[in-house]
């Protein structure tokens, strides 16, 4: 049913979905992601990674709930939200809904406008920001992403263009608990974005096939197919890459991550923990607040941020 | 004339060449690579590379003399000899030249199909030693060669690729001389393969443009495509991952190679320093003897190294 050139195999459907299991078990084996009996949240897109992430921990006897964020991001975030809903509901699954719009005032289209900065920077700080708190106010151990393979080599790749040693050095499958933030774990690290599509359609799965219309042409798909180009000639390269980086490099860079932690004070309007004044969720929300909706167009392409 | 996205600048004929001059300077200066006074021998193929890197040294006032190599790679070698020669002769330059066959009984795609190793290798090898040779026998204080941005970058992808921490260590625009070694020198590390080749055009240097037949389909021109295509989306993207490279990576990798060196003794059949037995020369001129020359091919694509 499915070759991967990779471990230069090929598998049915049945062995095929055991190795995916195997693979996101030794994941978190490897890197001690999860104990057994800890409550995890799983941050649900409706795209076939973290839909995959989830039916995966369900499926080693994980306690797993969604949560799914309504970004406001046109049709996708529609298509996406209806997607995560019926993988939910028809295995009597519990999802949480957050809606940016209906319970913050404000969208990723509308905040981009506002803050004029890419909407993947309010994107990812509404997620973050969020899914702590949903995991906070739960009572989740941790929070689980369905970051694959082909992700964290992409993002290692843009780091490393730019050697930037502070990413370096907290590129890691584990983020530790710190007080007021949950502890935060990608099981799919070991997985590809095919293999991940393919587990989907061997179990029946529906998942939202377009990418987000925001992150059309952003250099984080650039350098996917770089590495897919390279991964073509050297099968098993994007692996090797990865884990690579775990096993010799990422230490080198961890000296800057243990330096003095900053004291974190309870933001002053959500409660969340923070540096100091606002936290940037909230300052995203004041700035946001009463404009009108803004339409969603695609991301200007080949954008520069220093 | 020329068009440079990655300085957001054009240039006429005469600030281009000036740049360029301006930019060996500054590689030299940086990077500590020649001291007024010092002999240098330049690694001399034929290229675009080291003829501009030989006129570029000579410009900014350096004794430079050219050292060619005749690998025996067909009408490659016949071709690229008569580029380095036609260069000397109409500046009053002196080359010297060694052949591999005349001199030492083999030549590359011999050693490649005695060896069964990939013909790279025996090429590396045979350079590595005879321009070592070449400057302790003519009292050289230095061997340049011609490697240029596009070049170091691609080596330190594929050393990133696979965190090859002993390669990543060693990767400097400068190695320092050893007994018995002398120092090398890359003073090309801030020019472009493009800009190398506008060099030569705009300076009247005749050179050849096709690529080693032998090195064709190989990881190191794949690896230049990758990065051309990040170039192409955030130009200057190259420059900076080299230079990030040493700025805040290359230390963090040199452990490795300051650790116990060992010893050097004499090669019992040729005199150089070695590690101990027959260098890694003598041994391809042993195991190349007597063989009749084996016809060039182009090399195996997609070929795995372990």
């Amino acid at each position: 049913m499915i070759d991967l050139a990779r471990h230069n195999a090929g598998f049915c459907r049945d062995h095929f979905l055991r190795f995916c299991r195997d693979q996101v078990a030794k994941a978190i084996d490897e890197h001690a992601m999860l104990e057994p009996g800890e409550r995890v949240l799983v941050a649900v897109s409706g795209g076939k990674d973290s839909l995959a992430c989830w039916d995966l921990l369900r499926a080693l006897g994980y306690e797993a709930d969604g949560l799914y964020l309504g970004l406001g991001i046109g049709e996708y975030s529609d298509e996406s939200g209806a997607f995560a809903r019926a993988y939910a509901s028809e295995r009597g699954l519990r999802l949480t809904e957050i809606d940016l719009r209906a319970h913050h005032g404000f969208d990723v289209p509308t905040a981009a406008a506002v803050t004029h900065r890419v909407p993947c920077s309010a994107c990812g700080i509404s997620k973050r920001h969020l899914f702590d708190a949903a995991a906070r106010d739960g009572g989740y151990d941790v929070v689980a992403t369905g970051h694959n393979l082909d992700d964290e080599a992409a993002v290692l790749f843009g780091n490393v263009l730019r050697w930037d040693t502070e990413y370096l050095a907290r590129q890691r499958p584990v983020l530790p608990a710190r007080p007021g933030f949950p502890r935060k774990v990608k099981p799919l690290v070991r997985l590809t974005e095919r293999e991940m599509a393919a587990y989907c359609v061997l179990s029946g799965i529906d998942y939202i096939v377009e990418e987000c219309p925001m992150a059309v042409g952003n250099k984080h798909l650039a350098y996917k197919d770089a590495l897919n180009a390279i991964e073509a000639m050297s099968p098993g390269a994007k692996a090797a890459f990865y884990a690579g980086f775990l096993a010799r490099a990422a230490d080198r860079f961890a000296v800057e991550g243990g330096g003095p932690t900053e004291e974190l004070v309870a933001c002053p309007s959500c409660g969340a923990p923070t540096t100091g004044e606002v936290c940037a969720f909230c300052r995203i929300v004041e700035r946001s607040a009463g404009h009108e909706p803004v339409a969603v167009r695609a991301t200007r392409r080949g954008r520069r941020r220093s």
